[in-house]
C-alpha cells in the first residue's frame, strides 16, 4: 500500500516501512501507476492530483463534523490516529491539537522553530539567537539567549502541560522539542497512522 | 523634573504630569537647556548624550549586581520601580520580568504583537488574521483566527499566571493584553516611576 501526506514544500511517501520524500515543483504525479491514497495542504497540487484516477484522496472518507472548514488536513490525519492526547506537530507552524475519547476538543498555531528565530532577529539584532533547547525552564533566565529560549518554549510547554494529558510529538522539529517534553512521545508516523486508519475504517482497500 | 525614556524609536518625556514622544530621527536634544534625567536603549542616542552635559543617565547610579549585562536599561528600570510583580512590558518584543521583594529573579522575552502577527502571515496566507482578543481562553479554538490568537495569548498568559504573582501591564500594547490579563494592573508611567525612584535613592535631584 502507497501512501502520501502532501505538505507546501514536499510529498511524503510512505511505501511499507519505507518513506521518502519529493519536492513539489520537480515531483511528476503521474509517474505514479500503482494505487495510492493521498492527503494534501498544497491548493496547486490539489488541483492536478483530481485528474489521476489512481490518486485517492483520503480526505473525502473522514467525518467532518468535529473538525472545522479551515482545518489543515494534515492535522485533521494526526487527530484520527490517537484516541487521547495532545499532538504537537513541529514544522514550519506548531500546530496543538486536543483528543479525547477519539474526539477533536480543538486546537492552536503556534509559530514553528524557524520562524520564531527569525521574528526574534527582525525584532532587534540583539535578539539574533539560536534557540538554547537545553535551557533549564525551572528557573527565570538571566542572560538573552535563554531569555527568547524561555519566551519561545516555556510559553509553549506550560500551555500544553496545562491539559494534563499524554503528548505526542511529530513533524520536523519533534527532536528538538523533545528536549522540552520530556515524557513525550515521539511519532514520526502519527499522520501516515491516521490515513492507515481511515483506511480501514472505511473499507477501501 | 525633567524626564526621558528613549527607545529606538522615539524619546518618552515626562515634564511634571505631562508626557509626550519625540522622534529619534529628527528630535535635536541640544534644544533641551534644563537639566534632564534619562535612560536609552539606542546606542547611537547613547553616543550623541555622552557630549551633553545636561543630559544625566540613570544606568550609572543603579546597582547592576542582580541584573545581567545585556538586559535593556528600560527593564531595568521597571523591575527598579516594583517590590512583588511579574512585568508585562508590550512593545515591539514582549518582556515579562519578576521582581520579589525588589530583587530581579530573571525574566523572558516573547514577541510583540505586530512581529507576531507578522510572523503567522508569513507562515501562510491562511493565518493571516488579526489577533481576537476577545477570544475565549478556557476552551480550546475551532477557528483559524482563534487558533493563532490562543496560540499568541494563551502560552504568554499561561507561563506569567503560573508564577503566582500580580501583573503589572506596560507597554503601547498594555491596553490590549489587558483583555487577556484581567486581574493585571496597567502602569503606562511605571519606567518614569523606576526613574524617579533612582533619582530619590541616589540623592541627585
Amino acid at each position: 500500500m502507497l501512501l502520501c501526506d502532501i505538505g507546501n514544500t514536499s510529498y511524503h511517501f510512505l511505501d511499507g516501512a519505507k518513506d521518502y520524500k519529493k519536492s513539489v515543483t520537480t515531483f511528476k504525479p503521474q509517474s505514479v501507476e500503482e494505487e495510492i491514497f493521498y492527503i494534501c495542504v498544497n491548493p496547486e497540487v490539489t488541483k492536478i492530483l483530481k485528474h489521476q484516477k489512481n490518486w485517492i484522496n483520503l480526505a473525502k472518507f473522514v467525518d467532518m463534523k468535529n473538525y472545522y472548514e479551515t482545518m489543515g488536513i494534515d492535522r485533521i490525519f494526526a487527530c484520527e490516529a490517537v484516541e487521547n492526547a495532545v499532538i504537537v506537530d513541529a514544522g514550519s507552524a506548531i500546530t496543538v491539537d486536543v483528543v479525547k475519547e477519539g474526539v477533536f476538543e480543538g486546537g492552536f498555531i503556534y509559530p514553528g522553530v524557524k520562524a520564531m528565530q527569525e521574528t526574534y532577529a527582525n525584532i532587534s539584532s540583539r535578539l539574533d539567537y539560536s534557540f538554547n533547547f537545553e535551557c533549564d525552564l525551572d528557573i527565570m533566565p538571566k542572560n538573552s539567549q535563554d531569555a527568547i529560549s524561555y519566551g519561545f518554549v516555556k510559553t509553549l510547554y506550560s500551555e500544553v502541560i496545562s491539559h494534563n494529558m499524554n503528548v505526542v510529538l511529530t513533524g520536523g522539529d519533534a527532536d528538538k522539542l523533545k528536549k522540552i517534553f520530556k515524557e513525550a512521545k515521539i511519532e514520526k508516523e502519527l499522520i501516515f497512522a491516521g490515513m492507515k486508519k481511515i483506511i480501514k475504517k472505511a473499507k477501501i482497500c
